[in-house]
């Protein structure tokens, strides 16, 4: 089990709790809750392998990733009313994980020889569109789309990985820059508030 | 034509009414109308298919099945007034819809050599995917992660009907047995309107 | 490069200037214009392919298309303010995207010996679903299932091209003529304010 391996495990656990959070403060029942949840944490690696064509999908290969999404969404059932005091934990464990998420996304899309665009894309979409059908699901405007360096952070872990790896960087030694520097980025972006251009658009004319 | 057969093409008749009235109430066209009852009919068996890659999917093979559902809704249009008077109708075909839809995921899974776990969360996902796309299609939170004994039922009718093939009984027996069991499940939690636990979580502090 | 392509080049960058300013209005960052914009263009061709089973999936088999599409988005951001004075322009590259998207799309399930009403549907669904799914996005009802003849334009185009090819006609000729006849439907329908009838059902009673 490599180390990239226990990364993701612990993040579909954190991710699962964090989108069952979601659920409950909209009132969702249990069922509901390990949805979400699952969908939160597997959500990004289904889209990624339906996109490739990429079968079996991850959690229908590996069943026992949906213990842990499950089994994360029932505890925190219970527990939801004190997790706010971690809230430092799972934000740290939330951008591992999209650094984490991202390198996988790009290694599945290199198994099938994708062009190297597609690689970072799939890496991603991995990182970000599990949360993206989360906030479907609860009906609102995708997160991703609108606020913070989360999409980003994706995107320059997932170039840099594949950068690195194309002029000759071993690939162990080219994930391990890629977590930690798309680690750092996201901490120094959530330090200090760095945001997109929104461009400040609501007021503009639409087209239809 | 097998009854399971029967029953599913009774249901998608069903589901594809109840679709077209969902999207009628929002000031849909008869496009909208269409398509909301034919993704509530055969939404969740298309999800299952590509999940699984169980190709080609279910209503491509058998464009009769769109005949069913385009069909409904547009009758639906003009009858949609005096459908109320039905309701309870409804209701229990929607409950035999809803365990045949699981026995016919199920078995879908198991066709492709599934793991027994996937087996059962196949017949879920036939079971409740059509309406939580007709949900996020009206723009609202899903009602299957809310309210009522539904993903339940498509649960326990799933977990009865692999149990049973496991120990040994006949598919027909089995799924006959799964049928049978599951519905009166769902009229008894109508009935007596039996709730999953929601924990209560409104006002749970989020983590983001 | 057929004229098919090119029509096709032009209306997934028209397409997609106008996902990105629907995202703009909504104040979403860089990303979210970016993402909206390529949804917007290229969503009913994913959908249609992942649907049929037909991998590769048009952009990934083409990283050029993203070029487009992103690139769109983000000369969008710049010059949003200043689109509406091309309104119209937009509608009749809307209008010859639809019709483009859909024979386009016929052609795709064509090649998989799809049933022809599959065949036409892959083309409807081709033509509406980057909409739809851009509406979903922003947490609104898809304006396709709701407002003016816009899938009924798509599906007309769809049948009339099926239709000229089983009687014998080339295919060049029938895709021209079906361009060409579905673009006039469809600027007809916006000149002359054309609707599919929706019922007046929005004091229906529900069946749940």
């Amino acid at each position: 089990m490599t180390l990239l391996h226990i990364i993701y495990l612990v993040a579909i656990t954190a991710e699962a709790m964090s989108g069952a959070i979601m659920g409950m403060r909209r009132g969702m029942d249990l069922f509901g809750i390990c949805l979400l949840g699952t969908v939160t944490a597997l959500g990004g690696g289904t889209v990624r392998d339906i996109l490739l064509g990429h079968y079996p999908v991850g959690w229908i290969a590996h069943p026992e990733y949906l213990t842990f999404t499950i089994g994360a969404a029932i505890v925190t059932g219970f527990v939801a009313r004190h997790l706010h005091h971690l809230r430092l934990v799972f934000l740290l464990v939330d951008g591992l994980g999209l650094v984490a998420f991202t390198v996988i996304g790009c290694d599945v899309a290199r198994s099938m020889d994708a062009h190297p665009s597609i690689v970072v894309l799939a890496g991603v979409i991995t990182g970000v569109f599990g949360g993206l059908m989360r906030d479907v699901l609860c009906n609102q405007v995708p997160m991703v789309l609108q606020r913070e360096l989360y999409a980003t952070v994706a995107l320059f872990t997932g170039a840099l990985y594949v950068g690195l790896l194309t002029v000759g960087v071993h690939s162990d030694i080219a994930s391990l820059a890629a977590l930690a520097a798309g680690f750092t980025f996201r901490v120094l972006a959530m330090t200090f508030h760095w945001r997109l251009p929104d461009f400040n658009g609501k007021d503009i004319r639409g087209l239809d």
